[in-house]
Order: structure tokens, then sequence, then C-alpha cells
């Protein structure tokens, strides 16, 4: 593929893949959110967060307003890391202060988890198949799930956790119910993100938000063995894997051993630094500092410009290195997207 | 000094000089705390948090149980890192939920705010005479405070940070009132440890205990500078400094560049990969996850082995990568110190 066939409509895969591209391809994580006013109205119209993500019209809305709006290269299928607890047989609610389950506490708890097929979460797998309609000859649809050990903290939790005690207590004083419930929640996610790339999803990324709690030492065990699972269950869809290790600088070394295809990096440390830490072959999603949207333009220029400079030259998507926030103005955000797609520009020689 | 005169009550500060010692020293953060059942009947008679803090005989009281119970190499001062935000004018209570502040919203408020001289917060510097007092020929004492970036996100939040929009907002969208509030905040921690130092602490640790969520780029504005700024300013006082950047692996090279004399390590990677990126001068702590302490004891004493062999031979003094939190038994607590004291002996002849 020569680099002027390359639009928007290809260079996010283009890029996954290491081919040329025209420019740096951005998306930008939690994209479809509470900063868009669309969204909010939307929101508004759904009731509460569990309805929006569950009813296909609600959920394909929302994710295609930051694609109209923003000009990304590529689109995530608007939904939530926990559904899959949920149709495992956890109930859930959305609360002002975050996300609450019954914490699961003891093995006949865990036993009783149901390990999803390809074809659960139906409501989910009709958002895809009309996004993907919707997006034909605009934009790549990225599927997602959360990653095991991340699901992980919330079942045992009950809820985002702060300390952890309840999951170490889990690691340290239960492994093999550790492990047990760690396999349960990686065939599920294989079958979760099997039915996603069945119904159309294009690119598939798995979100480790809370595996930066971890140790390496911990990481070889309950992290990382678990992600890689997932990872080679998926690799016969043919589609680019994307994982976003957040908060796991010093887990880079193993990250860099896993077969994904696109490690999406935090804003923490420069690309170019984790990189090193990384496999050659595997390309860089990241970084900048979401909150510098709270800034000046002139000083997100700046700042765009250098993690640019820093990025590899091929194989290399920009996003930030957390989800967009609330306080956010839109924007600079659509700003943001400009800059990068002229900041980004490759000569057609490269 | 020779290995032979280095015992419990001096083997902590040899340590820090880089002397030979008879065995690793160890303390823990949070040693004092909700675990114990002590702590809690002290707690409950003081009423609240805050007179528990700044009553010159129960903060002693606290301070010694676990000297007493654990057989520790050092006390560390029992107060709170923000008394000195406190005595700068910020209201505080401390609620079931955490810390609360009115947080600082204007610079007005920034200006209003009393910049700190020694004498300040007498009933610290009081029960910082008083235990040096009944720790003559026992142990060390500890003195300590958050460092300036820390302190910021309280001021600004009004509590512990979540996403620390605010205080992001602060730095990219004011930086000139953020570097205002940095200064008064560098000057008032100088001031105060200085008191600290001259009431009678033996060693000064600076908490950073929310750097973490700075880039590398932002730490070398924000953070370095002012702690930088404090450690120079502490140098002539002739006490051993210890930094402990939470969560900041991917600020460890800029930290080895600091006049810090021991750097505290968080859990996530092993001290023998701290150690590369930091100072050869420097000394370690650190860095066991202290979550490890529900397990059994027999993995415990197994991971306590990983990290002395990891570990280096000189100026190295256990730690935990994070402080003790409720759940942990006592018991457990009692058992590592004694690991670490079996398996740390240096052979006399190193």
């Amino acid at each position: 593929m020569s680099v002027q066939s390359v639009n928007r409509k290809s260079r996010f895969l283009a890029a996954c893949a290491g081919q040329p591209v025209d420019t740096v391809p951005i998306w930008l994580m939690r994209q479809a959110g509470r900063y868009l006013p669309e969204y909010q109205a939307t929101r508004r119209r759904a009731g509460d967060f569990l309805t929006l993500c569950t009813t296909p019209e609600l959920a394909v809305e929302v994710t295609l307003q930051p694609v109209h709006r923003l000009g990304v290269d590529a689109a995530i299928l608007f939904s939530d890391i926990l559904l899959p607890l949920r149709a495992m047989g956890m109930p859930l609610t959305f609360t002002d202060e975050g996300p609450r389950l019954s914490p699961l506490d003891s093995a006949a708890a865990i036993d009783a988890l149901r390990v999803l097929e390809p074809d659960a979460l139906p409501e989910v797998l009709e958002t895809v198949r009309l996004l993907r309609r919707e997006l034909t000859d605009v934009v790549p649809l990225i599927g997602f799930a959360g990653a095991p050990f991340t699901l992980l903290t919330y079942a045992i939790e009950g809820q985002t956790g702060k300390s952890f005690v309840r999951s170490k207590r889990l690691l340290y004083a239960e492994p093999e119910l550790a492990h047990r419930l760690l396999g349960k929640l990686t065939d599920s996610l294989i079958a979760h993100l099997t039915g996603q790339a069945k119904a159309g999803a294009q690119a598939l990324q798995l979100f480790d938000s809370w595996v930066g709690v971890l140790s390496t030492e911990d990481y070889a065990v309950f992290g990382a063995p678990y992600v890689e699972r997932v990872l080679s269950a998926l690799r016969p869809l043919g589609v680019p894997l994307i994982y976003f290790p957040l908060g796991g600088l010093s887990l880079l070394p193993q990250v860099g051993k896993l077969s994904a295809d696109v490690i999406s990096v935090d804003w923490r440390q420069p690309l170019s630094l984790a990189q090193k830490l990384l496999s050659s072959q595997q390309g860089l999603q990241g970084n900048l500092e979401p909150l510098l949207l709270l800034g000046p333009l002139a000083q997100l220029e700046a700042r765009v410009k250098r993690v640019l400079d820093d990025a590899p030259r091929r194989r290399y998507i920009f996003n930030l290195g957390h989800g967009l926030t609330p306080e956010i103005p839109p924007a600079h955000v659509e700003a943001l997207v400009e800059m990068v797609h002229r900041l980004g520009q490759r000569p057609a020689h490269e």
C-alpha cells in the first residue's frame, strides 16, 4: 500500500500493521464521554449509565459522536469493562461514586460464576454490528475488554480498588482460588472479545487499568500469563491486539514478551524510554498527559510536538496516556486532533 | 566503627552513613498505626486523630508502641504530613473518608498562606523532644514531612487526590501561581524539618506520596527542583535525608541527581533495578509488598529473602514498599522484624 492511498479510513490499521501512513493516526481513550455536551444529552435520555451501555441504538450514538466531531481515525465501542462480570452472574450498578458489585467472598461464589460463550452479551455484539455498518468507509472500529487481573480487582473489591487489600489477600493467602478466578475471567474475556471481532470489531484493546499495583514478581504469576492466554487465543482472529498496562512501567520488560501488536503507554515516561523496554516488534500508542488539555493551546502544541518527536516513525498511534475527563473543553480536544494530523505528517518517501 | 559495636541502637544510622552493620536495620512505614490494638486504645482515648497528632503525650505513646513491640531499629515521629498546611492557615479535619481542607481556589488564598518559621508547630516539636529523651540508648528518631508537590495536591484538592484535575489545572493553566505555592510550601517545609532536627530528630524523611502522577517532564519543573531546595537547605543540619517518591519509577533517573542520602523505593520493582537508575552514592530503603503480611509466614520469609538478596550490601535499610494497613496481623509484623534481623546478618569480615 503506498502512502498516498492511506487516508483517514485506513491509517489506524496501517499503523497497527507497521505500514506507511500519510500522517500519525489518533484516537483518544474515553473519546465518547462526559466532556461532550452531545454525550451528556444522550446520557440523560438513557436515564442511567447501564442503560446507555446496553441499548444498542444509544451506545451507537455516543460511539459515533466523537468520530464526527473530532475527526479521529478510529471509533471505540461504547461499553464498560464490567459488563462481562455482570454477564458472569454479578449484579452491577453504577452510582455517583462509581460501579458497585457484590464482592466475591468465597470459593463457592467464584465457582458459581458462569464462563461466557462468544454469543454472551448480545446487546454489546448488536452495538458492534450496527457500528460496523455505520462506519464503513469512515474509520475502523476498536472493540475492548478489561484484562483478567483488572477484572479480578473489581470482582473481589466490589468497586474500584483503593488499597486493593481484598484482592491481594486473595493472591497471597489463597493463590489457588485466585488462579481459579483468573482462569474463569480469562476464558470469559476470550469468548467476549472473539464475539466482538466476529461481530465486526477490527482491532481489540485490553485495558489493564489496575495492573500497576502489582510488583514485577506478582505480575509474572497473576498478570502476564493470563494476558498472554487472551492474546494467543485471539491471534487467529487476525485483528491487531493492543494492550494498555496503566501504571505498569516496572512491568514493561515482561510486557515486551507478550504477543500484543501494540502497547499503549501511560503519560508517565517518554515513549522512547518505554520502547527500549519493549520488543522491537511491538508498536506504541500514547501518551500525552490528558490534563494538558486544560491549559493553553500553545503549550499543548509544544507538548504534542515533543511526543511526536519522541515517538517511533512506524507502527505508532497517537493517544493520551489516560482517558479524557469531564472538565476538558471539547474545543481543545478538536484542536489536539488537528495538531496531530498536521504535525504528524510523514514525507512520502518515508 | 567495627561491626561488633553496631547494635540495635546504632545500626539504622550506620546504614544511612554507609558504615558496616551487624545485620540489616528495619523500620516500617506506618509502624505506629491501626493494625496495633494498643494504638487503637490510645486513639480512642484521644477521641480524634488530630488530637492524637497534636497532644505530645499521646503522640509519644503511639510512636513508642511499635518500638517496644516489634524491636524495629528506628522510631518515626507520629504526626501527619498535613499539619504544616494547618499551621500555614488551612483549617484541617479528619473524616472517615480521609482528610478535609478548604481547597485553595484563588491567587489571594495562596498569597494569604503563612510561611512557617522553625518554631511553628510547637506541639510537634515538643513530641520530638520528649521522644528523643525516651529513646536515648534505644533507637534513633526519624522526623518527616510531605514533599512540596504532594502538599500542593492536598492544598488544591482539599483532600486526597483522585484524578488530580484541580492540581494539574493549576500546573498547566496557571504555572506561575503553582510555583508561588510550591515556593511557600518549600520554605515552610524547610523550617518545619529544621525545627524537628533541632528538637532532636536524627534523620528526616520526605514523603512524596503523589509524585507518581507527574510525567518526567512535569517532575523536572514542579517536583525535583523543590525537593532539591529542601534537601540542600537541610544538609547543614548533618542528619541523613531520606526521600520516598511513591509510584515514581519513571522519575528515578532524576531522583538519582537529588542530594538525598537514601531513596525509599516502593514495591513495584526489584531494588537492584531501582539502584541502576539512581546514583551509586545513594543508599536504598525498601521495598517489600506490605500486603504479603496477609499471607502465610513461609511465603513471607521467601519473599523477604529475595528482597535481601536483591538489596545492596551497604547503605541499605529494610522497609516496606508502602505503609502497613489496618488488616495486617501484628504477629506477622513481629515475625517480619525477626526474619530481617536473622536473614540480614552480615559476616563480620564484610
